[in-house]
């Protein structure tokens, strides 16, 4: 076989068969298949899309291109969660304590941030002494103790996929449905658990901007676990503004316990809820009323809280600060932000929130900066409530007074107000599992 | 500017501007943009195409990536003529000759064969002491005093060309009609002449396999020239059967020089008639039909002929094998091919034919390979004319008698022999010149 005539079958808009998409992933990851000839390819799938049977197939490789995590050592169901990425999305934190609350094991690898969104892996890391990185048996370990262990991704997982990644983020075809589903999915195959929740974000501050991509996405997300016999849901849950009133790293931990404790704001505990019912409900414990059920209770009895403060200490953290958030080292510096006239906020640019905060600190310009745990943004007024001339929108916090200048012009520029009050956005767009499409607006 | 964004551009399906189309070629031709960015965009521009404003500055930018020759030491007009290749085709040994004997200079850089196609180079080459390597100096100089030179390529000609060919040929990105205008104009803008004659080929021996598509690239081709201030015009020739009776290197110049003494086969004779009136009207030398009666002229009064013999001696070669051309050396085995079956010569894969030739020893397997200018074909017998079961339809020549087995079976399977004599197929099918396409047929 020649990668010559795989790239030409796909050029001119055929279907490859397993064993070209075989021969291409393995050849690729060997080294024996040059990246201008990749590149290629990645352009004719990029422009002539893959079929569903296509995706899973390269899905498949991708994941056995390096470790398959075998979960086994752990009992009971295994349930992951994915989301697409959003800022000041701190569900897996809140999520993770509820589903372990119910019975069910939660073994999680996490990414670290992206640009202008935060990685849970970081968010952890603001807690004093926590650790992230933990051996395969530690790992296994923390979760047959506590339900739940939210680790850095490690090993050897997927490597065809990074390599890949590379190359579709220098070559103008990361925006590939096929492709996206398949980075993601293959990802998750390898990381080992029974069942899988896909949180897809639309809007502004999403990497699907549109509702119908969304929906695409998951879709094929949904096919490729199905496909791979995953129990597999997804939710399109909403982006177009910031998820809580808190971005930035020990700010999203301290809204995550305070959501665990029923005093999360309302929007962050709804699609807690939501991602949390969708979890119990693909381990089995019963209709997705009835999971609802479960989830509220574990917020109501402390039970999920208690969840979270035993993974914390489990992984040497401190969980005083759990516990009792005031206890969290605070931002040397803050500057509140005024409203510069009065009226609505009628828009609120999610990317433009989340590079401000990254700009504070929060978020690391290079792979290689460090990140300021402190830094960030509280947010005192959203998108549908009205503001007065003067009046404080929101709060900037920094370890670096400087970064204040820069980062409160961006922040400004992602605030639009307006005379009218704004039609309210819902939470969550539509439920997508096996059987189909549920749009739930 | 970065490549990520110009190939980000093409992807979707936009017009590049002539300042992204310059980036693009200077980044590729100093290695600032690596070839997996760079095959990433020819795989963008296959499938979403590129106009000809487009095509045409990417044709001047991957020309003046390197030397521009100047023809200005050459006094009078200068016609080019390029073929996209054929088997058989011999036509620059006739029509330069003819075209000079007019007073027309043609001062003409050639290729070498490529893959089943002979290159005019190596057929020259054929011809005993003949130099095809000239010093600018010499080249002008030969032009200046026989009206007439043909060499091989020399000089730093649009490297860039030879790069993005290179890349093309490994990434399925080859067959995309801007593309491959590009790269044949961009040498033919560098080389200096002022007027253009375009031979497409088409059919089964040809690059374009179809009249449509030869069209079309015929079109991009002439609005590339005429873009670039080239009085440009390109004929559309039948290249579905092989062009004469000979092929092969030495059998090649055997034929035209017989064509010039007017012993030529009468499809050879008319191609080279047709191309050369229609250089001698790029030129200013009258309507068609009056530079027709003029190519005719050179024939029928040797004019032509004593070009070429001029041409031959001041590069140093034997023109005593023009004049008299059974003094060329002859291939020491010799095999006739018996015709299997009665009937009519229904079909004859051009491309096979050269196959066959080439493994007799008249091509290169390999870059390196060295040539056997005596091997080669003669066809006894070509399509529409009828054969006798046991009758030699053609003979075969080499210098190594165990490739007759190979070549004469290769050569066999392009040989369709059937009941019903075939409709003759047009030699010329179109004209194009800037103001349109004129159909011939």
């Amino acid at each position: 076989m020649r990668m010559y005539d795989v790239i030409a079958k796909k050029r001119n808009g055929e279907t490859l068969n397993e064993e070209e998409i075989r021969f291409m992933i393995d050849g690729y990851v060997k080294g024996e298949i040059p990246d201008y000839q990749m590149s290629a390819m990645l352009m004719a799938i990029y422009l002539n899309g893959m079929s569903d049977k296509e995706t899973a197939v390269l899905t498949n490789q991708v994941a056995h291109s390096g470790d398959m995590v075998d979960l086994s050592p752990i009992q009971g169901i295994k349930v992951d969660k994915h989301s697409t990425g959003g800022v000041g999305d701190k569900t897996t934190l809140v999520v993770a304590p509820i589903v372990a609350a119910c019975g069910v094991k939660v073994a999680k690898m996490s990414g670290r941030g992206l640009g202008h969104t935060g990685g849970t892996v970081d968010k952890m890391e603001s807690i004093p002494g926590m650790r992230t990185t933990l051996t395969e048996e530690e790992f296994f370990q923390v979760v047959n103790a506590t339900g739940l262990s939210v680790i850095g991704q490690s090993g050897n997982l997927a490597p065809a996929d990074k390599k890949l990644y590379a190359l579709r983020d220098v070559t103008a075809t990361v925006e590939s449905i096929p492709l996206i589903a398949a980075s993601i999915m293959s990802k998750k195959l390898a990381a080992g658990s029974d069942c899988i929740l896909l949180d897809v974000k639309t809007g502004s501050g999403a990497f699907m901007k549109t509702l119908e991509d969304s929906i695409t996405l998951a879709e094929k997300m949904v096919a490729i676990g199905e496909h791979a016999g995953k129990k597999t849901m997804a939710l399109i849950t909403n982006m177009d503004i910031p998820l809580g009133s808190l971005i930035g790293n020990s700010l999203e931990v301290i809204e995550a316990a305070e959501t665990l404790k029923g005093k999360g704001p309302e929007d962050l505990t709804e699609v807690c809820l939501q991602l949390a019912s969708g979890m119990l409900y693909l381990a089995g414990k019963g209709s997705l009323d009835v999971c609802r059920g479960l989830a509220e209770k574990t917020i109501a009895d402390g039970s999920a809280l208690e969840r979270l403060v035993a993974m914390v200490e489990a992984q040497g953290g401190d969980s005083s600060v759990i516990k009792n958030t005031s206890l969290f080292e605070k931002a040397p510096f803050k500057r509140e932000v005024i409203a510069p006239k009065s009226g609505y906020i009628t828009h609120m640019d999610t990317e433009r929130c989340g590079i401000a905060s990254s700009m504070l600190g929060a978020g690391r310009v290079t792979k290689e900066s460090e990140i300021d745990y402190t830094a960030g943004i509280a947010l005192l007024k959203k998108v549908g409530q009205s503001v007065v001339e003067g009046e404080v929108m929101a709060v900037l916090y920094t370890s670096r007074e400087e970064l204040f200048t820069a980062s409160l012009e961006e922040f400004l520029s992602a605030v639009t107000i307006g005379d009218d009050k704004p039609v309210a956005e819902p939470l969550i767009y539509a439920r997508i599992t096996k059987s189909g499409v549920e749009r739930l607006v």
